[in-house]
């Protein structure tokens, strides 16, 4: 069977799964975090199922959580995703690698430099993913006693882009000539010194590193505040979104694919992935009871403490059965407070159940067999509510091996998933051009 | 044969090798700089020779050469130290992976985080070879329109290192209890918020990651100025030390070491390390005919280019058949500056000659027979001039077969060189102390 449009496929990992009740799940590996065989056994699993890529979130902090909270938190100590992308980028072949990357607190050449190391480690399979960080407890961290406002860190997120893809390009991809009679090795009339002089960054260049196997890695945006969205459609290649229900990922596609093609770009050049949490059973019914067992891992504390995190305020103090007051805009992340604020309407919900959403997932989930969760994946892509997802598995091992033993071969079985990978670089596998080099022909 | 002290090896890399004139070498890779491949199969027979540790120079601008010298060059393009370290932690097992990271322009949050996650992710094997960058070309790539000056640059390493080291410990060793029944992920008692704020740094913590396998990655340092020394007496566990005399080295060793004992650290908590070129030839004569043939391969231009940048001062321009006038001292690093000064007045010799010496190899080098350079190196060991090598291949692969495959079996029969690994970390290989976490017993 052959379609046009297949899924593609992310999966997005914490080293114990995304889910803060995970690590007490039977059979979990609660020190996943520092663990790097388990971390190894799951990408490489990934790429047995041919998946797209294998994204690794980020923070830059510990302290984004009340200390009650904190304490029972697996999600924020963990590997650095650099270092842990190159590793497994050598005990993998083809999956594609995302690593996290801030503009607010790197310097460019930097961020260009290690994206453009693992793209030539892994043989082309990098992607960055640009945040501008929200959380105030990691600017500080980073010697600034107050976080950037959310406007200028989108103006700085831009610069910095415009940066980093000039360095990218600072050679072209046939300056190393490598000459070995004249003893030429590199042909400096295909070297390019960028001289950024911007408002917020200034950069010399060249890059010390040849341009990427991809050109440039692939780039990875995941806001969808009004800034969020531009930056996406004006440079994004891929976009992790969250919208929950298919009528508001249809707007969502729409707008973005729409803004796209007002700016001159082939909208077919973005692929669209909300985030999608998968639990798989024989029924429904034990799909069902699965993700409740899960959540009831979540102690009260937590789902405070993540839902403080997503509204970008402490409601640790608030009567947990009433109704969620009306929470003034903070400098935060807008994604996760709007989020957060339209289930609470629309709902009716206490602040005792938003924050056992909170602590659990409040997002899209596809909850059933296989072929119920591929019959609602199947919906989402035809009705251009995505071209994909990013996945995220509710527990390490068992819901990893449910979505790679059982759900992947209900895709491949209806023509919506690959049975191969065709290319060898993360471009390949999500039908990206090779950017042209903007210096040379 | 037992001895109660033995060498300790590192291998000083480049991926085509340090000398300019290798990527020409019959049999040589020029393309290694960007093939993870090669350097792998590097990085596993050093490992298989039982080495301390896999070094990895680095610089962070591709433009510290005169143009003339860069055509010419494959030292200044290639992988980034913490990705291709992390890649190698994943296909070895045992061996040491030492990173350079500049205190210059670098966030001490992001430093600390890298090798702590390196640390994780090879088991307890990371080491950082702790660098203040002296290249000005550097500055510009990171917003700096002049470079530090050099006292300037030790103050806030100093600084750095103490953050960095703060910050690893900010988890004690047993702080993760991860109780799945009371769902306590973390004792936050046992976790340290540094708050450090410093004249240069500003760094609230706690790291979000556990404590190093290590403790600490091993720490590294490899300045021999005034400052730089009295950094490594109060800091460093390895010195890669670049003298090049036997009396030197001796007068060094005694400094560095005395300098340890007065401030009350263990001088045997110290290994240093002389970086030492290692030809080998079946008779001292086919050692030297292969390093003059090596040698014949570097341009003129290359040389002067290489002299240039360890003077700090472009010397193109001068008579080549002159002698070296008097060079200004400069914000650049002083000990490849003070190194070349006293080889061109010891040796009498005219700027052709120096830059022919700057672009092959102007220090330590034994050249010679498996046996003549056990002999040299066992009396270096013997007369308290070093506490190992860091040894540099002349080509790669043959003068990395060589050294593995002829001089490493020659130390073993003398008992001067391990024959296998007793430990795991790279601690348990240099016999250096886990270091205890200073905020918690």
């Amino acid at each position: 069977m052959s379609r046009t449009r297949q899924l593609r496929l992310g999966a997005f990992m914490r080293p114990v799964s995304i889910h803060t009740g995970a690590w007490r799940y039977p059979g979990a590996y609660p020190d996943a975090n520092f663990n790097f065989a388990h971390i190894k056994r799951f990408a490489q699993r990934l790429e047995a199922a041919k998946f797209d890529a294998f994204f690794m979130a980020d923070h830059l902090a510990v302290l984004n959580l009340p200390m009650a909270a904190l304490k029972r938190s697996h999600t924020v100590t963990s590997f650095e995703p650099f270092t842990l992308l190159s590793a497994l980028a050598a005990v993998t072949e083809r999956i594609g690698l995302v690593a996290t990357a801030s503009t607010s607190f790197e310097a460019p050449y930097h961020v260009a430099r290690r994206f453009a190391s693992l793209d030539h480690i892994s043989g082309g399979r990098a992607g960055w993913n640009i945040v501008t960080t929200a959380n105030p407890d990691a600017a500080l961290n980073f010697g600034q006693d107050e976080q950037m406002d959310h406007g200028a860190r989108y103006v700085r997120a831009r610069e910095f882009f415009d940066v980093v893809t000039g360095l990218w390009d600072s050679f072209a991809d046939d300056a190393f000539v490598r000459d070995v009679e004249s003893g030429v090795y590199v042909d400096l009339e295909r070297m390019h010194v960028l001289d950024h002089r911007g408002p917020n960054l200034s950069v010399r260049g060249p890059l010390n590193i040849a341009r990427p196997v991809q050109g440039w890695p692939v780039v990875v945006q995941a806001g969808s505040s009004e800034p969020g969205r531009q930056l996406a459609a004006e440079t994004a290649e891929v976009v992790f979104s969250a919208e929950a229900s298919p009528e508001a990922a249809r707007a969502f596609y729409a707008d973005v694919k729409g803004r796209m093609a007002r700016l001159g770009r082939d909208p077919d050049h973005l692929k669209i992935l909300p985030a999608a949490f998968v639990v798989l059973g024989d029924s429904v019914a034990e799909a069902e009871a699965k993700r409740a067992r899960l959540d009831a891992l979540v102690h009260y504390d937590s789902g405070i403490g993540s839902l403080s995190g997503m509204l970008g305020t402490d409601v640790s103090g608030f009567d947990p059965d009433g109704p969620l007051p009306d929470i003034p805009e903070t400098n935060a992340s807008k994604s996760g407070r709007a989020r957060m604020v339209a289930l609470a309407r629309a709902e009716n919900l206490s602040i005792r159940q938003l924050a056992q959403k909170a602590g659990s997932y409040a997002g899209l989930a596809f909850v059933g067999t296989p072929a119920s969760v591929a019959d609602g994946m199947e919906d989402w892509l035809d009705s251009r509510a995505c071209d994909g997802f990013n996945i995220m598995v509710p527990t390490l091992p068992e819901g990893l091996d449910d979505v790679v033993d059982r759900l992947v071969p209900e895709l491949q079985r209806r023509g919506l998933f690959r049975r191969d990978y065709a290319g060898t670089t993360l471009r390949d596998h999500l039908g990206l051009p090779r950017p042209p080099n903007r210096f040379f022909a």
